[in-house]
C-alpha cells in the first residue's frame, strides 16, 4: 500500500474514526484504525464493535486531489498514536507506504517515521447492510431529534432497554422517546422519504451511539441516510458511514404515563425561568438531593426555593405569564429541570400539573414537536 | 457585617483568593473563604496555610464606587459554594449582609439566598510581616522570572529543598535557579530599587507557590514589592497580598554544576528544532523512556531520531545554523528539552556539549540572562 495525500483531510477523517475508537477494549486490534486505498480514495475505519465509523476520502473533491494512490492495499495503525504523528508531521503533504511486516513509513519534509502495523485482515468485518429500510432525515433535525431526547436515557444497567432511545417511525413520522423512569423526552419529527409501504418500526438505539453520531453530524441540512436492520442501524452521510447496534429487548410502553388533564398550567419566561431553576441548583447540589421546590403564590407568581439544615437556603420568586387553575406545591430534581429547560429552548415554557405526586410536563407554545415529563420528589 | 457591593469586582477579589484554597485541608474553616468589612473596604483572603493570598477592594476606584460599607464586621464563607452563588446572581449588584449565628444572607435581585457562615474569629491569623528586607520587580519581568525557572523544580518530595526555586539576591541583582538533579534552569535579573545595605539573601520558595502566584500576577509593568523574612515572602501588588512560606534547609550549591568551557557548539533555528524535537517525542514517550537522540552528522545538519522495538522508529534531520568542534552522539529526555526551548523563547539556540556523558547547556544569543542545563541519559 503506498498513497500520497492532503495533511488536513487525513487529519479530518482520522478524527472522526477515532470517535469510536474505545480506549480500552478487549479485542487488541480495536485500539488501531484501519486504511484501505483502492482505486476510488482511502477509507478509514474506528470501532469499538459498538459502534463503528469510516470515513471515506475521495482522489477528488470539488476539482481538487486529496490523494494520490501510488498502491492499493490494507494496513491497521495504533490510532491515538497515529493520529498525534499526522498533526504534527511539518509539511502540509503526507506519504504512507507500508512495506515487510506492516512495517509503515510516514514521510513528510524532513520527518521520517516507521512505525509498526498490524495486519487489517485482522480487523473485523463491517456488518453486511445491503437490504434493509431506508428513509433519510437532514444532518441539522437529525441532530435535534438527538439533542432534545438523549439526555433523559438512563445511565444504570439495571434496565439495559432504558440506555437507549426508542425510534418509532410510523406514517412518515418519528417519534423518539427516551426515559430513566425518573423524567421523561419526547420528540417528533416528520420525514421527507417514504418509508416504503407504510409499515411501522420500532427500534431502540443506544444513547452512547446517538452521542457519538451528535459529534460527527454536521450542520447543514444534507439528507442522511438512515438504513435498519435487524440488529444494526446505519447513518449514512456524504462523508461518512455510522453504524451502531440496536438494543433487544421490549421498550416499555410510555404513552400511559403522559397525562392528557392538567389542574395547574403555569407559563413562564423560560430564561428568567431557568436561572432561576439553576441558581436554587447551587445550594440544592450541595446539600446532595439536588431537590428545589415550586410553588405558586396568591399573586399569580412563581416561588422556587431549596433548603438544607447544615448549608442554608434559597428562595427566589419569579414572575409568572400566566397562572391558571388550582394551587400546587411540589418538589423536582433541579439537574432535571435544567435539562428539560434546555432541550425545549424556547422563549415561554408552559408546565401542566395534575398534583403534588403526579408527574407533570413541559412544553413550548411554540413547538408542539418536544415535550418533556418530570416525576416530582416526595418531600417529607 | 453588612456592606452592598459591585458583583464583577467581588467575583475577581474571590477567584484570586480562591487560588490559594485548598481542596482538601485539614484544617476544616480553610475550606472557607474570609471576609473583612471596614470602613476602607472589604478584604478577602483564601489560605491553605502554606499560600495565603488576600485580595482588597477599596471603597472606591477610579472614582468609581464598588462597594458601600454599611456596617463593618467580618465572616468565613464555603469558598466554592459561595463563588459559584455569586456567579450566578441575576443582578450587578449584590448586597451581603451577616446576622445571628453567622446567618449571612445574600441578596441580588428576586434571589435571596440564606447561607451558614463561620466565625472568622477562628480563621487563622496571617503571618505578621512588619519589618523585613524589601525589594521590588515589575508584574511582567516577575511573571517571566517564575516561567522561566519553576517548570525544572522537582517534584518528588526525596528531596524537599529542591521542590522550590532558589532565588539568590546579591548587589541588585536576581539570580533564580531550579533543578531537579536532571535539568537545571537558571535566569538572572537585575533588580530596579536597592535591597538595602549590599546584603545578600538566599531563600527557596516552593515551586506550587510561585505557580499560584504566576496566575494573579498581570502583564502590567507596575512594580510588586517583595518582603522576605526568615520563613515568609510576601509579594505585594496594587489589589493583592500574596503570602508563602520559605523552603528551610541549605539548597545545593549549583554553580560547580554548569560546564564553562565546550567542546562542541551547535546553533539551530528554535523553531525548526523545537518542531522536530517535539514529533520524536512523541513515538519517545509512546515508547515510556522519553529519550531521544540527537547527533551531528558530516554535513553539519543534526539527526533526531527515536527508537522502540514494539512501536517502531522516527529520524528526522534539522539544518544547523552553524556547527563547531567535535562529532556528538548524545541521548536525552525529550520533555525536558521541550521545556527548556519553550523557556528560552528565542529565534535561534545554541547547545554547548563537553561530551556523551557530560552535562550540556542551552543558550540564545540575544538574551544571555536565561541558561538551560540538561543531563544526557545513558543509553546502551
Amino acid at each position: 500500500m503506498k498513497f500520497i495525500i492532503k495533511k488536513e483531510r487525513l487529519i479530518k477523517s482520522i478524527q472522526d474514526a477515532l470517535k469510536a475508537v474505545a480506549v480500552r477494549t478487549t479485542i487488541p486490534i480495536l485500539v488501531g484504525i484501519k486504511f484501505d486505498a483502492d482505486e476510488n480514495g482511502v477509507t478509514v475505519t474506528g470501532s469499538d464493535s459498538d459502534i463503528t465509523i469510516q470515513s471515506f476520502i475521495p482522489k477528488e473533491d470539488d476539482d481538487e486531489e486529496l490523494v494520490e494512490i501510488v498502491e492499493p492495499g490494507s494496513i491497521v495503525l495504533q490510532a491515538r498514536f497515529f493520529s498525534e504523528v499526522i498533526k504534527k508531521l511539518p509539511e502540509s503533504i503526507v506519504e504512507i507506504s507500508v512495506e515487510d511486516q506492516f512495517r509503515t513509513i510516514i514521510r513528510s519534509g524532513n520527518a521520517e517515521y516507521i512505525i509498526l502495523g498490524l495486519d487489517a485482515e485482522e480487523y473485523p468485518r463491517l456488518p453486511v447492510i445491503e437490504d434493509g429500510d431506508r428513509f433519510s432525515i437532514p444532518n441539522d433535525l437529525l441532530k435535534l431529534i438527538i439533542k432534545q431526547t438523549v439526555f433523559a436515557v438512563s445511565t444504570s444497567e439495571t434496565r439495559p432497554i432504558l440506555t437507549g432511545v426508542h425510534w418509532i417511525i410510523e406514517d412518515q413520522h418519528l417519534t423518539a422517546v427516551a426515559t430513566d423512569s425518573h423524567r421523561l423526552a419526547l420528540k417528533k419529527a416528520k420525514l421527507q422519504s417514504e418509508t416504503g409501504d407504510g409499515k411501522t418500526y420500532s427500534l431502540v438505539i443506544p444513547g452512547k451511539s446517538l452521542n457519538e453520531l451528535l459529534k460527527v453530524l454536521d450542520d447543514s441540512n444534507e439528507p442522511v441516510e438512515i438504513i435498519i436492520t435487524n440488529n444494526q442501524i446505519l447513518f449514512k452521510a456524504k462523508n461518512f458511514l455510522f453504524f451502531s447496534r440496536l438494543l433487544e429487548g421490549k421498550y416499555p410502553d410510555t404513552s400511559k404515563l403522559i397525562p392528557t388533564d392538567s389542574k395547574t398550567t403555569v407559563k413562564l419566561n423560560a430564561k428568567e425561568y431557568l436561572e432561576a431553576v439553576d441558581r436554587a441548583s447551587l445550594l440544592a447540589r450541595e446539600a446532595k438531593n439536588n431537590v428545589i421546590k415550586f410553588s405558586t403564590m396568591a399573586d399569580g407568581a412563581i416561588e422556587i426555593s431549596s433548603y438544607s439544615p447544615e448549608i442554608g437556603k434559597v428562595v427566589e420568586n419569579v414572575k409568572s405569564l400566566s397562572t391558571e387553575g388550582e394551587e400546587i406545591k411540589i418538589s423536582f430534581n433541579a439537574k432535571y429541570m435544567i435539562d428539560a429547560l434546555r432541550a425545549i429552548d424556547g422563549t415561554e415554557v408552559s408546565i401542566y400539573f395534575t398534583g403534588t405526586m403526579r408527574p407533570f410536563i413541559i412544553r413550548t407554545e411554540h413547538d408542539s414537536s418536544i415535550l418533556q415529563l418530570l416525576l416530582p420528589v416526595r418531600t417529607f
